[in-house]
């Protein structure tokens, strides 16, 4: 009897031990390797006061990529199914578009032959759903989407196809004192208007590439006119140009997932003292997508895979470092 | 003998409250008058929940412009002295200046000749003064001057020639909840190095006019390289342009003291619910300079003045509103 009473006693510790380490876990859809070691070793080195790596909470600024680091990017950038969603909203008002391409193929359904253009046809895509907007029609066109947006292969919501993992850093990191932005290669004013609400990073604290706007006054209020003509584009060495523009200070962590974040990457390993530079492999057929070196969308070439290993950032492999995947397996 | 005790009870009463008033007001250095009780009536709607014109903590976003805003702006933008000692420095590297106008004027000492140029010569003297050089090189080069730079009247430190009562708002912003920008026409560059030590305001929450910069390796390491090419000037309607590029979001409070400003106060007013807008006049020939519609450096013209009128913008006496007027008389 007594020995019964003395096991039930210790399991219940036991028990209780485990749920407390488990609730007490700040990344539980990281699996334990070396990934979600290298984050906890550097987050307690650079907030241990006194340690030689300690760094003062305003220095503490982490930048991430969107695309294929935050949220999914596959078939293709969800930027582009906004733009072609516009385009069909659009076309009654373009009755040229039926014979012009790329947007007669695009009308078609054939998205195949609109893209066939390369960039000039993206750019013409993009220029017609993007601009002749004031600002605030723009933000308010990109909400009314992103509200009901949803993926091609899985019908979740687009916003759900954001990355469990990631999230749990972002606020792992929030709670640590630091400072999160997004820097994408994406439209910022088209990642804007939900941020927030989706990833707890406001406004002021997303870069990303721009179109230029013009200052006007329309029936004595002011509006600002987003004009088909391009500001910044915030992907490659754009990154580190964008990141001192808009922080004006050297992130200590930086994380991505293809070759447009190399040059973020390097920037922010560049500065002194602890860094922490993470990127994205996409690895996993059954949970998401597998793609990398040979992907024309977010890709993972050979040469960043051999810079990641001589400089030493860390190669998050989503399917061995990730238990969830998407924040919509979890509801 | 009861009544002197009560006396003294009553007056040391009198006093503590007095003293305990005095130590409660957040803005000491702001005369009672209309401007100080627009701010403190504007702040007690916005913070006060459940009153219609509650603005969440998010979205409690104030932009200050910086010349004759924050510092002063006379008898020349600070700038420009920071300029013109670059160009003592340089000249010895630069055997062409001698005769090179403006800069050979310049030189002489004849800062009247070599600004007869106007905006041109302007420009040679700050692309000469102000690129070449990587980011990091250009912060040092602020940072050791900005350390030790005087004004040329007062003899005191550029950095105590702040405005006293606009370090008072600032804090009372940010004990608010408010997020505090710099909205300037000055160089984003020139500003962030000093203003997080100056004003508290870090360099991520600092918005100025800029150069393109380039991102290079050199020996193995990234650097930003200052290309002599503006990429963008924040003034006049730039400024609600920079505020949506770099913001995201509108603010609900902005202060400026020039036509400069016009764009982003009008900006500002153009939203919902409670607003701020408020214009520095510089009218007190005595403890500070005398000057407005007929001045180049920080005009305040008189259709400025009228629009001020008309949309209900408070204007700031800096005779009759501040009873301190530079950090330095604290010292």
């Amino acid at each position: 009897m007594k020995n019964i009473r003395s096991t039930i006693v210790v399991l219940a510790i036991t028990l209780a031990s485990l749920t407390f380490a488990r609730a007490q876990d700040p990344l539980p859809s990281w699996n334990d390797g070396p990934a979600k070691k290298s984050i906890v070793e550097f987050v307690a080195k650079v907030t241990k006061p006194g340690s030689p790596d300690f760094v003062p909470v305003p220095e503490r600024i982490a930048t991430f990529d969107n695309d294929g680091t935050l949220w999914c990017e596959q078939p293709m950038y969800f930027q582009l199914f906004f733009a072609l969603d516009r385009v069909k909203v659009l076309a009654p008002q373009h009755p040229e578009w039926k014979t012009n391409e790329p947007f007669a193929s695009l009308l078609k359904g054939d998205l195949k032959a609109a893209l066939a253009g390369g960039n000039h046809a993206m750019g013409e895509i993009v220029m017609a759903t993007h601009t002749g907007m004031t600002t605030a029609e723009f933000e308010q066109i990109v909400k009314d989407w992103i509200a009901t947006a949803k993926h091609p292969k899985t019908g979740h919501l687009l916003t759900e196809m954001t990355y469990q993992p990631m999230h749990e850093l972002l606020a792992y990191l929030r709670a640590n004192g630091f400072k999160t932005f997004i820097v994408s290669g994406g439209g910022i004013e088209f990642m804007r208007p939900w941020t927030e609400q989706v990833y707890g990073i406001p406004p002021e604290q997303v870069v990303g590439s721009s179109v230029k706007t013009k200052y006007e006054m329309r029936d004595g209020k002011p509006v600002l006119v987003r004009l088909p003509e391009v500001n910044f584009i915030d992907d490659g060495p754009g990154k580190a140009v964008g990141i001192n523009q808009h922080i004006g200070r050297r992130p200590i962590a930086a994380f991505g997932n293809s070759d447009g974040d190399q040059q973020m990457l390097e920037w922010t390993g560049a500065g002194s003292g602890a860094r922490l530079m993470m990127l994205v492999h996409h690895d996993d057929a059954v949970r998401e997508f597998k793609y990398g070196a040979e992907s024309k969308i977010g890709t993972f070439s050979d040469a960043l895979m051999a810079e990641a290993k001589e400089k030493k950032w860390t190669v998050i492999s989503m399917k061995d470092d990730w238990k969830t995947i998407f924040v919509f397996e979890n509801k």
